[in-house]
């Protein structure tokens, strides 16, 4: 299900004569990661294009447009972006012109002290027309830019602090830089000459070019006419946002160095050892459950089904009656199928409760059907706590696992049994809780942000 | 995949004060039979209301026109239209206004003797303003007016051949008609004192609605304020369309007296008996391939598994690269996991190989990322012979199996070993030669189509 | 003012490659006939084209549909249509395809049998989807078919009683017909080897064609590719509207043998004679009192202003401040040259009141502004009766005239003194009581309307 | 004749509940001073709101988006902006958030140091994200806000050269400034308790706000809840725009202590000394020419006549068929009518030539009706010197009076005669060589402007 919010993907390119064009097709391949607003900043060695716009990749950009974005350089960005009416200018790629040059930013990830350093920059003379932290980044590289081009960079990073996986782009050079802790993913691809730099590996995939490596933390890397060159800010422990395995990531991308998909089927098998349940058949919540059921279904040797059938054509709202009719909301996504599942006994997988509406309506619409018995089992331990590194959770009073006690949770829900992860279990397939961000499973944060936003500073 | 378009879905209701938004509700369940037009035509006890348009159902209605389509009476339409520049003429449901009462029309199906009918009433003098069976259906209806509403439909529909699941409307009365040969599905069910008709149970299951039976072929159902009555034309053998229940229908629908989720899992049962492969799993080309794989797995005890992720976020066109990329249109749609796939002897379930290209472009890349074998097994026997009663097919000559043999459609492929579902195999699933029609593989049609029509002369 | 809807505008053209873009061109210059939908249909010698929809001609039209639109022949129409949802049904050109041919017709005016024809076309068995005149003479015309061409029309246009200027195109043939009171104007011009049929003469002269003649009343004139012939309807008097002299036809074009500029300023000479005035000076109210004004001022030798400037920008609508602004939607038109106008006795000179309520808040926001004395002159008698020959005039008892005497008009008003011309002095300028229709002064009809239109039975 | 293009139009108030709505008709009122986009910011003691976008006022605002911009203070802007695609960015008034508070410009006019202070910002590390004089006006604003708003505003004004009359809108005040040559008008209105601020009168007249006064040259102007309060920065000499009086300005307006109408009738008067020509009739093309026609022919006493008529419906574009047809752009607009020109001596009055192209057109057409004599008066001095202060006249190149003589113009226009009004003749009638700017005739600047842009450096 789609209860979280990740704030964007990005995807560039360096040394193709389609560069825009590729960078359209990286960014659909990279949907999933944004869809409510899509952009794109070309160079040609000449100029820069610019085409930005809210909507879906496939609604903002027409042959025209893309026709347009001439130049073998580009960068691109998809956003779930905050509401609100001034929504446009929170676009990204973000583009200025500057004594003569201009520079780019596309950003995936959250700062936090963005108050912080939006403050001192402004007390410093600083001019912000958006919200967003790529304008903040943008101040900073150009407050340095007299000291060269790495050495500007250095610098302004190093003062951020908080989640950014970034693509720059200034005049003739495309640069990817990425948090010394590593939370966003972003990868290095190649294809004959041409250099990819992308969230995740499934866009390179589109644009046929090669997994490379991953950009590391702390890395800054420049491509230009004269290839790759690296600096490294310094780094400690690593931070990848585990939710990007378990949650975001496409399965068939590779995200810090494991594919999702086969990380996914791995939650499936310790679950199958932590919570081995009597029951005719496994299913999942498509689409996010299904590949941890097929892990448990393959570990537990039960049947697999796929017994919800999800309605590809829902758009973005629909209308509903005036006389109410429960559960309509859900039932629109997903309809059970009847013939399968009246009198049975059914495991559900799936990766995550947040406030625990939409479960329990779906929960109560399998009992109507004559479900006998209902098994919820969760792909990862209860979230507790917030994010500040880019997943808009909703606040934790609406989290139901930070006020309720996993008994309460199954008796909300209406559940036979519900079984999480062990936080143990997740250790024990991979992720180092030295290289992992496990805060919204623990609450140890590895970067404490800074006080609570002024909300009524920073909006408009 | 999505190679056959059905001409449409059909959804009408009687007696609810919310009949439009009942009727839109059902229109979205039924989506999957229809994308390029949407249409309800409402009666309040007084006045009749329309609202067509072309599009998605979420984008042709809003709140404001679904208020405006007052009443406790409703039909409404979904269409696979044909194109060209006059299309909006050709949306459903057709409506007129006759003598002082209205008339409306929504049809699923295709009628064969639709040339010779249209001549003869225009020899008569009527005139018509679309290419529609439909306005073929009402001028038949209303010449025979003067008979009674039971008689002049007994008449009209006694001159159609071919197949017909029709909602017709005119004041307060909702009638449902199914062709002798019941070629296409229409299902009756209740929610309380409101009765509905629809094209598929799932849209049933989404209004809440309880399946009472199915209308039979050759009933012409009349419900109003006295409830329910009907008439029977006079019938023969049946001749439902197997691939409603192969390819079409919905897999939480109960059609024909099936549901097609567990149907299509017998097909794989079949077709583990008929081609038992080794292999390293099972996957089906997603989504249609799914329940047929479920089955295949079952029987076989082989994994099953989910190797090619669909991207959700595809519009109706995408822009391609100067530079062409081989396969990319396949690709953007479905991109294979490859950290599953490489050097995995795999087989892959589908419903049908109609052109056969997307197939080989699909498992060109799946050779290309290494995977080692390729079955392909299909779930219903070669499509050898164009459909006359209403699903598009492209012509014989580019239907693959028309003119290749089995090994020569593998060898096209570029696959190990391809099998199809054998006639017998579908029969000994519950497929009565004397109810289905199987014209499509065996070329034994149920009515004989008239002569080619004359485009030219129905065309504009 | 723009107190009078007028129902259309037709224009049509045989013999040139660029028939589309032609007829396109003479929309634009009839489009102050009709603002709500536009159409062209076209024949290529082939095959027939059609483009339709709501709005201006400049919103309807693109280069790709003209580009599509192809052919030597076309027939094109402007609407101001009737509101309601299904109005897209009622656009024209009214096209179909009957027999292997096509055939299209666009309308201008209005039949006052319509009701009975319909009602018994439909006893007939003939089926209307609109509720436009032209699908009623559709019928006819396609009814007596087999007669002939000539005869078929002159056969269905003999039933018809009103006002009708019609264009027809039946595969090669450009067909122009006017009722034998000639109601409505058509005009009939040249260019090289190309003839051109229009509503006005401002439409030839915008594609630089020569004015030849005016169709006469009763004549049915066919253009092909062996030239023109006509064939003659038998007429008695004529009826030309003497409104589109005074109000509708754009100044620069001839109709009914007259230049409606010279004519408007005859109208004010006229009114000289029967009222002069004592007064600073004359001014219109644009654009409609323009003409009249300057005739006005011209006999008398006072001076002319333009004290009334006109807001070129306005929209079809405006949002109105929560606080009530008395006179805005008049003031947002038109506003007072205070300047000019403080403390003057000025003579206004204006084509006609209707209800006298736009009148009214003019004249109050002239008072406002010191304006001393306010002189009111109309270039027509009051108008007293409903138009049932194509001027949408509001009901009787709208019409201030109907009801109140010049006095009271006055007085409502709130004006130093008001003038009308008299019909003597209308008569005297050229307008032959035996030519002209002056029924809307007179209540004198020239064809006795059918009872009054069953609304309900009509409208959907 | 629209040849040229001006900046803006800037309307803003404080102290009315409805104050967005208000600004709304202001702007709907200054349409023709800027037609490409409109925006509008307003206050409502807590909060910011903010909409703009590309389009007419008629087009950009509905009911909906007025009643979000919610608050007592507001102002807008419509603008003739620049072409191209980041053309967004571009709208105005231009809205940043700064230290907690909102800060809004509105600019109407020209700097002509932009080149320098925008390097120089830069240098210090500024930002620009537009090409707007209006976003270098804000980093100036913002620089020196430490100083108090007042000093502020004083300090960062002095430092602009060239044309400006600007609305600012911090929080809860108001501030209205113009340049210290007054180029552009600018004028305070009240109404009750609340003050406007318009460009032009003729916008306080729409919200029934009377006139007060003009913003001085030099005049920064404070509104808030303690009323108003005034600084002046040091001012010379005038320089106001005498294009604005001749030209852009509409006729119901005060501009520069004028009534535009009487001023353009004088111009006609002085005309008539200095040229009178036998003729059969004066007309002017409309509508810049109407009043200088006026007075002309006031002043001769030869008849007035309105020859040209315009057409109300013309889009932006239109299409052309593919054979050309010569002078169809100039012709769709205004029409002449035959009747009255044919075989006439006509004298025409136009404000001005600018290309040359359309109006030897227009002429050609003329004499192919078989105008007899044509004679053509322009009612100011030949243009021959760009503007620097905010007109975007054509490149010297394409003026024609730059290159041509006046005999050299006549012929090249095909006229029997020209005259241009003479430079002592527009001084004769009030135009003040100290008050006003006449560069445009002389080439005499007020202030001189930088060396050209470097357009490289400021578009994107």
């Amino acid at each position: 299900m789609n209860h979280f919010k990740e704030s964007c993907g990005v995807f560039g390119l360096y040394g193709h004569p389609d560069a825009s064009k590729l960078t359209y097709l990286g960014l659909y391949a990279l949907q999933h990661r944004g869809q409510e607003s899509a952009g794109i900043v070309s160079y040609d060695g000449d100029k820069t294009y610019e085409y930005v716009n809210m909507g879906l990749v496939s609604e903002v950009f027409n042959e025209e447009c893309l026709n347009r974005l001439k130049g073998y350089l580009a960068i691109g960005h998809v956003r779930y972006s905050t509401t609100g009416p001034s929504i446009l200018r929170n676009v990204q790629p973000f583009l200025v012109h500057h004594l003569g040059k201009s520079f780019a930013i596309a950003h995936n990830g959250n700062l936090i002290n963005a108050y912080a350093l939006r403050k001192k920059l402004e007390e410093e003379g600083a001019i912000f027309q958006s919200t967003m932290d790529s304008e903040i980044i943008m101040h900073l590289w150009l407050k340095y830019l007299h000291l060269g081009l790495e050495e500007a960079l250095l610098k302004a990073l190093s003062q951020l602090k908080g989640a950014y996986s970034l693509l720059l782009m200034t005049d003739d050079t495309l640069i990817a830089a990425r948090d010394p802790f590593g939370f966003r993913p972003l990868c290095l691809g190649r294809k004959g000459d041409t250099l990819f730099v992308a969230s995740e590996t499934c866009a390179l995939d589109l644009v046929e070019a090669e997994y490379i490596r991953d950009i590391e933390p702390g890395e800054i890397l420049f491509i230009d006419k004269n290839g790759l060159r690296s600096i490294k800010m310094p780094t400690d422990k690593h931070a990848y946002c585990v939710f990007e395995l378990i949650y975001f990531s496409r399965p068939d991308s590779y995200i810090f160095g494991k594919n999702v998909y086969l990380f996914r089927k791995e939650q499936g098998h310790q679950l199958a050892k932590e919570a081995f349940i009597e029951g005719d058949f496994v299913m999942p919540l498509p689409d996010s459950g299904n590949y941890v059921a097929l892990g448990y279904a393959e570990a537990t040797k039960m049947p697999f089904e796929m017994g919800m059938i999800r309605n590809h054509y829902v758009g973005r709202t629909f209308i509903q009656p005036s006389s109410s009719m429960r559960g309509l909301s859900a039932r629109i996504k997903l309809n059970p199928v009847k013939a399968l599942l009246k009198g049975k006994r059914i495991i559900i997988l799936e990766d995550s409760i947040v406030r625990g509406t939409t479960s329990r309506s779906r929960i109560k619409a399998l009992r109507e059907i004559g479900v006998k018995e209902i098994h919820l089992l969760i792909s990862c331990p209860p979230h507790r706590f917030p994010c500040f590194y880019g997943i808009d959770f909703p606040s934790p009073g609406e989290l139901i696992a930070a006020s309720k006690s996993i008994e309460e949770i199954r008796d909300f829900l209406g559940l036979d049994s519900l079984h999480y992860l062990s936080l143990e279990g997740l250790l024990s397939i991979g992720i180092d809780p030295n290289k992992f961000c496990l805060a919204c499973f623990t609450g140890d944060y590895p970067i404490t942000p800074e006080r609570s936003f002024s909300k009524r500073w920073l909006e408009r």
